[in-house]
């Protein structure tokens, strides 16, 4: 962890200059309502469906952040990372769209389909060995061979102003919310929705939310340190990393609780969702839902907004067709 | 057949009429884009959403025009249909919202999942048999018993009515289509489509789309007569129905032309609108995107509405995992 004093803390005006920055190449996503969820929570829920995002997330909104903010020289050696989920596919989207490098560094063993998205979307992989060894040292040599930029899924500044700008949306697009719900994993998007709502409508309540089997954040928020657990395993994979010093700032500073859900629970809540309201979302989206339905003493009466996150699923793999 | 002088055929102010009469029930269903979609098949496609429609599918206008278009009288006792489809459970919707009876005639070996919706939604089921005959007896049984009106799913000109006012929709969302097509298989949201084009938007070219295996419609359109198979199979389970005198008069007055796809066609296609554009619909729905695929020389360079006519699916027994 770097010394809290190097850390470049992403401002309110930051979000909004992202917000000019990105609005051509990102959807102002719509806000989605099920009267049969609202009569099961016997809260007033609303959807941000970030699974229609451009790459199917929320990430392509800090990720075209990070590529459109680069000056011409440094946009030119273009950008880096080594995610092999929704922001590899987003970053090379965002690169795509500038008409710039995109180097993803990958396992080998990751499956196919992940590898062809990336390449879908214009992204160069480097494969490596599934060892977090491997992956550093053939990042490094990546890094050093191109010049590009790293853009780091969730710990970079440029990224979190990016997320920031879904919940501003959500604002303007839903009046008097009470609450805003959020999946953590490593905490770009909750840190995002921070550094909104903390400026625009600090009344607002910040929950997170977060598998049982990879309840770092949680454990995290009420050590008062962060914690990083080592690989977890939960059906919601965008969700296992750990918070890092940027977005752990946001979270113990603004977050009201992280709440938990079990495996099933959030399987259950997934397929819910399909099945009423007809939308593809992935098992890390459905977290949130999956903890309003085990907490009525905190959402019942409740007008909340819920950012699902994702829609990049493997239609052949549906957890409740597994086993 | 009745002959063509018994029927009433519905007139554009019907439709009107049952807009005015649904809208309080029913969701003006959001128009859908795909850049994906739209670089894959060289056209401009606007889906129209109906599987976001309450009962997850367009059935629910017209069922809804046939229950509060009832007088007083005639509505205490209830409505009753025979399909086991999403006739059954908008129709159940819809008595539901009007406090009155809706009594549904299935046969005891259909899916318990299809039974438990309908009950969900309020329907009161009475088993039959699963033939022709045994159904056929035990619904006139039923009828008898309650006087409850009976409402065809598609043969129906207050269902006809109903179904047009979802083109009527389409319509104000997107300027400048030149074509609009739709799933066909009695024909009841073809022949809505039919009714509120020929009148609102006449220069608007009409095309339905059906399941090589069940391309009865599309037989009848070329042969200049009814045809109707004997249960024909295909994974689009909601167009294995005939067309019908009414439905035949619309079809066969303006549908341009009637374009079939196969079963792998149509699988695919289900699967690429599921991953790409993130909701969840039916085989059935599937079928329009299915056809545009195929016939570019059609489709290429226009601006076309694609009815997505609902979202009603086993997600447990999904096409592309099975055997």
């Amino acid at each position: 962890m770097k010394d809290a004093s190097e850390m470049y803390i992403p401002t309110f005006q930051d979000m909004l200059d992202a917000h000019e920055r990105i609005k051509p190449y990102i959807h102002r996503t719509p806000v989605l309502t099920s009267s049969f969820l609202n009569d099961l929570t016997g809260a007033d829920l609303y959807f941000k469906c970030e699974n229609f995002q451009k790459a199917g997330a929320f990430k392509v909104r800090g990720a075209s952040n990070a590529v459109f903010g680069l000056d011409e020289e440094k946009a030119k050696r273009g950008v880096a990372t080594h995610s092999s989920g929704n922001h590899a596919l987003s970053l090379s989207y965002a690169a795509g769209r500038r008409g710039i490098p995109c180097h993803v560094v990958m396992p080998h063993s990751a499956p196919k389909a992940k590898k062809d998205a990336v390449r879908g979307y214009g992204g160069e992989i480097t494969e490596c060995e599934p060892s977090t060894s491997s992956r550093e040292a053939v990042f490094a040599e990546v890094q050093e061979r191109t010049g590009a930029d790293f853009v780091h899924p969730y710990n970079d500044p440029r990224v979190i102003a990016g997320q920031g700008t879904c919940s501003r949306e959500l604002m303007e697009q839903i009046e008097g919310l009470d609450i805003v719900i959020a999946p953590i994993g490593g905490g770009g998007m909750v840190s995002g929705t921070c550094l909104t709502l903390s400026n625009l409508a600090p009344e607002v309540n910040i929950y997170a939310a977060e598998p049982e089997q990879a309840d770092d954040a949680a454990r995290s928020l009420h050590a008062g340190h962060i914690i990083a657990d080592d690989a977890p395993e939960t059906v919601a994979d965008g969700l296992k990393v750990p918070l890092k010093d940027l977005t752990w700032h946001f979270v113990s500073n603004h977050v009201t609780d992280i709440l938990t859900a079990s495996e099933q629970e959030i399987i259950d809540a997934m397929r819910l969702t399909w099945a009423r309201m007809k939308i593809v979302m992935e098992a890390s989206s459905a977290v949130p839902l999956a903890t309003i339905i085990r907490n009525p003493d905190i959402f019942a009466g409740k007008r909340v907004g819920v950012i699902i996150t994702g829609g990049n699923v493997d239609l052949g793999k549906l957890p409740w067709t597994q086993g």
